[in-house]
């Protein structure tokens, strides 16, 4: 469907086959948001990530971190955290709010077993994430389970922005209103 | 200067150049980035801002955006940004934390007087910004120089970090360190 934006309906469904292909397709852009959190300073914080999963039904998404990173502290003191990506080829910004959850140790095993040596060298590097490193050749590698973290984050709001010729469309999707959605002004 | 990320100094030196690049490449990934705010209810919000302006002397960015957006809104609780780009061809990610000013009304009417009637349509739309609409075509395009606001970002800290092929390289440089800058485990 070339105008799925057209729709309010289309419009979400696009965003979810959209997720759906950056878990899978590593080229997507959406495969690598931007992260926004709150430090315990109250400052913003933002970096890339890699979106792991995505689920429709359960309106999830997951991300994989080092269980010592800045972003799992900010999210003890604050477990909200808003995506954004831009999809180029589709003229479209996605913005997704979520409350996140942090599982780690026993529960993250299973998915520890799961994955590649080379998937878990980004996981227990010798110092921790953000420590001072007289220089970048001091940091080792040290693949350890009890560092990995998973992400879980249940989306609350879904936020469009396609940019066409004519009009601007801005769509939001709310879970608390049964993924409905509303037109914006852009 | 290829081997710019293995030197603190080339590295800031490299961000600037970028910077500067950015203002005047639309192409530029960094010409994008994403902006991280936190709103009224503590949530993090993020989207996609285009970067006027980038001086080094000052250590200063520059946004433009509609006054009565929900971004305007956000840094009148805290005026603290994170800004994050990931630039492909120079496989970095910058993150810069800034403090944000807003200006608008006479402050920036210069600024409006120099603006092209089509960058002068993004400003005074009807209704504001996120406002509920029927149908996208409802929305009007009034521009309205009272509706131009510029974000002045003095920035706190610059962080890099670089996915080498051997190495990655973390870096952080801070105004209140002279932006001197320290490597970080990455």
């Amino acid at each position: 469907m070339s105008d799925w934006y057209t729709e309010l309906d289309s419009t979400l469904d696009q965003v979810w086959q959209l997720l759906g292909r950056a878990t899978r397709d590593p080229k997507s852009p959406l495969r690598t948001p931007v992260m926004a959190t709150v430090g315990a300073d109250g400052h913003p914080d933002a970096r890339v990530v890699v979106l792991r999963d995505a689920a429709r039904s359960a309106g999830v998404l997951e991300v994989h971190t080092d269980r010592r990173s800045k972003k799992v502290k900010d999210l003890e003191s604050c477990p909200l955290v808003t995506f954004c990506a831009w999809l180029p080829k589709a003229d479209l910004q996605v913005r997704i709010k979520t409350i996140a959850t942090v599982a780690s140790g026993p529960d993250v095993l299973s998915l520890w077993q799961s994955m590649s040596e080379a998937a878990r060298r980004v996981y227990g590097g010798v110092p921790a994430p953000g420590m001072l490193l007289a220089h970048p050749s001091e940091f080792g590698i040290r693949p350890d389970p009890a560092d990995l973290a998973r992400l879980r984050c249940d989306i609350t709001e879904i936020e469009t922005l396609h940019l066409g010729r004519e009009l601007h469309r801005r769509a939001r999707f709310r879970r608390d209103e049964d993924w409905v959605g509303s037109w914006r002004a852009p």
